[in-house]
């Protein structure tokens, strides 16, 4: 059998059976892009790869999520599923949603008026509904929908989101045929985290894996919750993905952190941004400003002396860079060299 | 060896040796995906399958033609690469061009200001230089800088480039098995309907495909050369990535309809828009308008009988959707619903 998502190539490690309904967009099997350039740019005396999770259907890593959600919401008989989400949550809900022919409802905050960040949630026929209030409202709200009616709410709290999410621990180390020694990783609401020392562990036990990696998880400085021990009321950070104060897997996250003698720590956006620019121009891989944290998080922690020589190392990249044009557009080199059309002169621009 | 693109995959009937010096971002390998809701929805009695090419590293097909391109290029000791283009050639090349480590300059036409087009290959690192004159002239400059300086031309006249997107029809014979019966893809410039038949061909004279479809190619109405049999000096379309007035394989894709007894038809705007929706609304799939030229060429062709019943049909979906925001946002349903915070108003926002 060819290539058909997530579920069928790994069902034997999710809760699904013969008779579940698989939704699917043929999500997971994403790229596993040896990095040499950016090695050597960070003088790095490892192996790096870089998991380009926007490879995606939607575009996010969220769809390993969500095509185990919307299966059993589909198993469940749900009319319909729910999610308080302007980002790559609702892209994902609303995709899986129309292949499995149930509607998408997606709240968001009245004012909230970016239509392009919701044009894809829209395109896969999600209904918008913009309430008076915060995203604080709109999650209750969702909640308390999904306790009373048959419509299943897929935001993060839905614990079948980390079992899809796990397979990508799955995809490295079948790729790789072990464990890498590091694994470096965007934390926001820090389910991808939790999701891939979970998918870690399992192969683990299995035996499929004789070594752990240590988990590497970094925030935005703006909004680094775990980092300050705090919850944070205003986060802040050009990073949207990974903007957030008060993250859903929170204890998750230190467990994945104590249990692999690991490290969650925090970068700037100017360290965000600078990895960002050079993940494209070093690699050729134009990703979310949010996913460079790993990257940021890898070099500083190279710069900390907390990498050690001769290892695989591991970066993931949570989100393809289509999503965000205008952060394209503002950190790309708008230098645009202008000329006649007489071949002397354009030869002149080029530096010939 | 894990996935590592298409040139380690498919070596054998591509020009490299042991030697030559892969240049991948881990292209291809892009989902195949059964699309039974569109193929209920347009009334057809086949298995119909969706080639979702968005899926590729730069968002669309171009990647397959230009790892190969740009392969040869570095092996050749080409000191950079050089195109004329605003789409998405432009942001392949300079994609590929950061990987290899060479220069990668885009000719435009001044006057063009979407910066938005071009912020991915800027993003990339690709040098942008626009010249007084139309993309005409750009063409000729390039060919010109490319047959006096050390400068390798990418544009489709690079005959690498059909090499890599052959590659196409091998990965969905080997996913089915077999060829499918009708092959529907937008048709621009050409070079994708040319390189898919090579690559039926070639698998075909191997053994390891028996039959061979029908290629059935579509152009958009307004920019129809090879259905009007006519080059058109003003092609209109907003489908930008097939606006092309004189497709530069027009001969070989007439070879590719008339040996596979195929068809190159055309399809309006109209159509193309309603494909594009209906693929994001019933599959869950946001591909870029050109790309659905292939299911608009569908839709058409089934009610013009010429589709077998209990056949498979593959649509290529030739880039992704979310390349083009201006258009998600133009064709997504922007009808946003706005009450109070009550649970009483929302639900009855939601129609519950």
């Amino acid at each position: 059998m060819y290539y058909q998502g997530l579920i069928n190539k790994y069902r034997k490690y999710l809760p699904v059976t013969d008779s579940t309904p698989v939704i699917t967009l043929n999500e997971g099997n994403t790229p596993l892009i040896k990095a040499d350039n950016l090695a050597k740019k960070i003088g790095l005396e490892s192996n790096l790869y870089l998991k380009f999770e926007g490879s995606n259907p939607t575009g996010s890593f969220k769809d390993r999520g969500m095509t185990m959600a919307v299966t059993k919401a589909k198993e469940a008989g749900a009319g319909a599923i729910i999610c308080a989400s302007t980002g790559n949550t609702s892209a994902s809900a609303a995709a899986y949603g129309a292949k499995a022919g149930i509607k998408t409802f997606v709240l968001i905050p009245d004012g909230y008026i970016a239509l392009g960040k919701l044009s894809q949630a829209m395109m896969y026929g999600a209904e918008i509904i913009a309430i008076q209030g915060n995203f604080d409202r709109a999650l209750e709200c969702v909640r308390e929908i999904s306790e009373k009616y048959p419509v299943t709410l897929v935001n993060s709290v839905n614990p079948f989101r980390i079992e899809g999410q796990k397979t990508g621990a799955f995809e490295i180390c079948d790729a790789l045929g072990k464990a890498p020694e590091y694994h470096f990783i965007p934390v926001g609401n820090a389910g991808n985290i939790t999701a891939y020392w979970k998918g870690y562990r399992e192969y683990f036990k299995e035996g499929i894996i004789k070594t752990l990696p240590k988990m590497m998880g970094y925030e935005a400085e703006g909004s680094a919750a775990i980092v300050r021990g705090e919850r944070i009321m205003n986060p802040e950070t050009f990073a949207t993905a990974i903007r957030i104060g008060n993250p859903a897997s929170w204890t998750q996250a230190e467990a994945a952190r104590d249990e692999s003698k690991g490290k969650i720590g925090c970068v700037t956006d100017e360290k965000i941004a600078e990895a960002y620019k050079m993940l494209a121009s070093t690699e050729g891989i134009l990703c979310e400003p949010a996913s460079a944290a790993s990257v940021a998080g890898l070099i500083q922690a190279n710069k900390e002396g907390l990498v050690e020589a001769g290892t695989d190392i591991v970066c993931i990249l949570t989100g393809n860079g289509l999503k965000d044009p205008d952060n394209a557009i503002k950190y790309s080199n708008a230098d645009v060299k202008k000329t006649s059309s007489e071949l002397d002169d354009v030869l002149r621009a080029m530096g010939i």
